[in-house]
């Protein structure tokens, strides 16, 4: 089994999956791309999900995961537009899901439920399948493995860069990929499959082991990024699995699959972190030496999601007062007088008090493009991670006039 | 039993107290007030408090808890300092709160577990005992009942203004005062007793009783109240209850108190959230026809949290969809094609759907310093209110550069 390296490539570089985008007009901006089609060449593909927890699921979301359930975990395609969230659309939105699966179901020649639909963008606004309806004939003539390069960007709403990866290694002499895209930007908050995020690799596994190594590559990567603490209406990740590479993955090799699946995950969840909506620093909380892995990941994710925190960071305050203070309200047991705070390799705390750092040091660790906030409760052996980002301007400028 | 009016007046308005305040140097402006004693005439004066659930609790607020304890809920004194929060400040910190205390019950002439310490500010940075030891003496001298109405002023930290309410009663021919003073500004989450708030009350009743009462008061009132869901170190809320007014509170008017101490608590509260740092707006979330009380306070609570929703307010974008996704994600139980949503008295949402509003119309609602974010989820009687303020550029300005 070798390592999962990095490569140049697309959701169509694993074999026999093509893609495109169009711009169908969704979006407001004339032009911008807003719609995507993936296709699994393979009649029998795995496919696996994680959607959000929110009871105010999307219309694609309540769509999406029925569909899984009624094909046993397989599927040939996603349609994903961006644009409108065609959430909180009532029975309208139900069907122009269903509308838009049998469309493009007939056109790639497979049952509507083996097509998973996606949306992202506004809530509460009719979404018109006619928009989708017309594009999809165009789309299907430009499915290729090259133009799957278009998804990343078919996807973004708040983004400002397109976020994609793609993994391969060896297995017994084959070849396998991973490769997969993303969005984020804001409403980002974990405990769920988090914002969109698509996946395709051409391993062969059945949709049972697919869906278990998905849940766990989640919960360690994209369930780990917190831009705002609010949780979509949307929240979801798909695989799928289409066998191609001639590599199938039991439990001789489900490890080294799934040490793929996470590192793949965990580098478009830091892509999501580092483009938080006005963020201008990827900040890394890592958090050691808890009494338990619950208690490291319940600080940790404190830390991450204080806007006191993250404003202190914007501002390369070295406040670690603050610090301190959210894994205190965090629920997470520790003694405060045994905490070690560091930024970077910097001690700003020792054992709950002032490290007596320098000031102009600690402000020169701060200000950079990428930090990490390490905690250390000397307790016990319990760790956690969670990649988040500093609030600026920024976050109040998108925010303040998304809609509008 | 007459209903509690609102009257002119500070700490000092119901009989038998008197405060002051003076500047100690420990902020860092010169002048600045920034400590203040408050001193019941009563020998044997009811004390009770509501303490932040931090784990990373200052030492003033152990040391509080503790002298509550110890004198089994009897207190004469208050003595508060803005400018540094003595947490993260170790043992040191301790032996600064206990130092005072001795100091000051020595100068008033009381046991030095009958005096309570408050600090806010800066966390992290060792609080002098000298500054304040300092003070002392001029402090006691000067003490009046007119004197307390400095005390608002000298606890405040990023407030802006100084956050003060006396109420006054009838009760059989006798007159009874609440009086009440808070600060709040930054990290201020419910949960707990909330910021500080420090109260007087003329009126008698037990410790056990006034416990009970305050701990009702505050559930109520400061625990509904979110600026940036960050839970101090130092919350803290504080009554005393000296019996001057010759009005004895027990099973029989019990109500007729309480109903005082939540008009007090939630007047304060309100101001807290209109003074959130770098607020316009104070903004009511009032939760209806929810399947339970808890139910709705949780979808309230979670609206009032939401950076995205407060991002629209302070934008005065009508973006029902984030408050309904809110909702979604706050753990009530609710069938979102039930819920209606209102700014003030316009429909945003009806059954899950846009109520097709105007949007100049909407604007305008939102444009207020004061508007009420109504929903009624249509699915039984529990209600909840939660008061929270928006999220603008002032917010970041203040908490990027406070520490320094």
């Amino acid at each position: 089994m070798g390592l999962w390296e990095l490569i140049e490539g697309h959701l169509g570089t694993p074999l026999g999956f093509r893609a495109a985008a169009a711009a169908a007009g969704i979006k407001q901006k004339p032009g911008a791309l807003d719609l995507a089609l993936i296709v699994s060449d393979g009649e029998r593909t795995s496919a696996a999900g994680m959607f959000t927890t929110n009871v105010v699921a999307a219309a694609p979301v309540a769509f999406s995961r029925q569909n899984l359930a009624k094909s046993g975990g397989y599927a040939r395609a996603i349609i994903v537009n961006s644009g409108n969230a065609n959430a909180g659309t009532g029975r309208g939105g139900r069907r122009t899901a269903e509308g838009t699966a049998r469309a493009a179901a007939r056109l790639i020649g497979t049952l509507p439920q083996e097509v998973l639909i996606c949306s992202t963008g506004v809530i509460g606004v009719p979404l018109k399948t006619a928009l989708i309806r017309e594009q999809l004939p165009a789309l299907v003539e430009r499915l290729s493995p090259e133009n799957a390069a278009e998804v990343p960007h078919a996807i973004m709403t708040t983004d400002t860069f397109a976020k994609s990866c793609v993994l391969r290694s060896q297995y017994r002499g084959r070849t396998a990929h991973l490769a997969g895209v993303a969005k984020g930007a804001g409403m980002i908050h974990p405990r769920m499959a988090t914002m969109l995020s698509f996946i395709t690799t051409d391993a062969a596994i059945t949709p049972p082991l697919l869906a278990r190594l998905l849940r766990s590559a989640v919960w360690q990567s994209f369930n780990r990024v917190s831009v705002d603490g609010d949780t979509s209406t949307n929240d979801t990740v798909l695989i799928l699995a289409n066998g191609y590479a001639g590599i199938k993955v039991g439990a001789a090799n489900a490890a080294w699959f799934e040490g793929g699946l996470v590192k793949l995950c965990q580098t478009l969840a830091k892509m999501i972190a580092r483009d938080g909506e006005g963020a201008t620093k990827l900040v890394t909380i890592d958090v050691r030496g808890a009494r338990s892995e619950h208690d490291a990941e319940r600080a940790a994710r404190a830390i991450a999601n204080s806007p006191l925190v993250k404003t202190a960071i914007a501002g390369n305050d070295p406040n670690w007062g603050r610090i301190l203070c959210a894994a205190g309200y965090s629920g997470a047991r520790f003694d405060p007088n045994k905490v070690d705070i560091f930024v970077n390799r910097l001690a700003l705390c020792r054992r709950g008090l002032d490290a007596g750092f320098d000031e102009a040091a600690a402000k020169k660790e701060l200000d950079q493009k990428e930090l990490i906030i390490r905690l250390h409760f000397h307790q016990g052996r319990g760790s956690a991670r969670m990649w988040t980002c500093d609030l600026t301007h920024g976050y109040i400028d998108i925010n303040a006039a998304y809609r509008t």
